[in-house]
């Protein structure tokens, strides 16, 4: 049974094999499904501690999202502003969005920047992933990196409220220095970015219409 | 009734005040537990749209959590590497955990800093706070540096198995740059620090003595 879990790609990571973190990792002993619902599943898990003791872990699973960077032509950036619920807020935060099923990261990536902000990409370049609740939710979160925008018109899911908004990254690195882009794929996203331009970071660019089938 | 989301700190985020936001923001009209276990607590709330149609929003109430960037005499890091059940992965992470009730996230830090490496500091300095999961968590992460580090005992928790770990931040800095430093905040906390250290962000460091009624 698949549980939901990112196994295959557990092994290697942080420098070390899964045999060398026996005496930290966690095997599956049974689990059953909590909540299933529109948006949240919920799993709970029994558990064989390093030490040999039980334990349970409750958990999200979930399918992963996206986050876009999209780069206009004069080097601002596109971003959107939404309200989310669960923190009572209006973030300021990359285009973003769940992928659906049968759909690559990047697959999702174009779809998420036309139905939230119209734009399209000549050029596409992964960035990398990275886990924002580890202690409670399989998340990953998959950023890529957009370039040669071509505006167009937004298709929000039913319910989705978004605006869009363009900004340098200069402005961004002010909001977050006061503490106004509290929102961490943003922040890492932002990052990326920086370090690209400054030469320390790597992207390889691919055309739309090589890479849509990535 | 207190329903876990950050509602008193979410009028001036990202430069709009909650009127001129109207368009954006949801209100919430009712909701139910769906599940208060020993570690997760899903809700699930009805919402009226900004078009006025209603919605329903499933979500994590959590805590917050602190993580904390612990800086040597010599500039290495201290960190500690653990096994992520959700993700089935051990992560280097920043040391971190849930704020217990009546816990200032200082005392948080202090807390936690010290049972899941040994570490007490002599100084510390507000960070910042991120949200890492707005869609469904309400969860804030506050993050704290400390520095004057002196060694002791780790006390970790029952049935938490965590190993400390010293680095550079030009080696946390590679691994982010090869994909294996996925979790949130650490990469963010890494940032923090090379930016303070650049100049560009200010830290005011407060002695223990003074700063643990914060």
């Amino acid at each position: 049974m698949h549980d939901g879990r990112g196994i295959d790609d557990g092994a290697a990571q942080a420098g070390g094999e899964a045999s060398a973190d026996a005496h930290l990792r966690e095997q599956r002993l049974g689990g059953e499904t909590l909540y299933a619902g529109g948006f949240v599943e919920l799993h709970r898990d029994l558990v064989r501690l390093p030490d040999g003791q039980q334990a349970t872990r409750e958990y999200i699973v979930h399918p992963g999202a996206v986050a876009v960077v999209p780069l206009l032509d004069d080097g601002r950036i596109v971003l959107v502003r939404q309200y989310r619920y669960p923190v009572a807020k209006v973030l300021v935060e990359f285009p973003a969005g769940k992928r659906d099923a049968h759909e690559s990261t990047l697959q999702c990536a174009m779809r998420e920047l036309r139905e939230e902000t119209g734009y399209t990409a000549l050029e596409w370049a992964w960035g990398g992933a990275i886990h924002n609740a580890a202690a409670y939710s399989s998340e990953s979160i998959w950023i890529w990196f957009a370039r040669g925008l071509r505006a167009g018109a937004a298709e929000p899911e039913q319910g989705e409220f978004v605006e869009t908004v363009t900004l340098s990254a200069a402005e961004l690195e002010a909001f977050e220095l006061r503490g106004d882009l509290p929102d961490v794929k943003t922040q890492i996203g932002l990052h990326w970015l920086q370090s690209w331009r400054a030469g320390r970071r790597a992207l390889t660019w691919l055309a739309a219409e090589d890479a849509a089938g990535l």
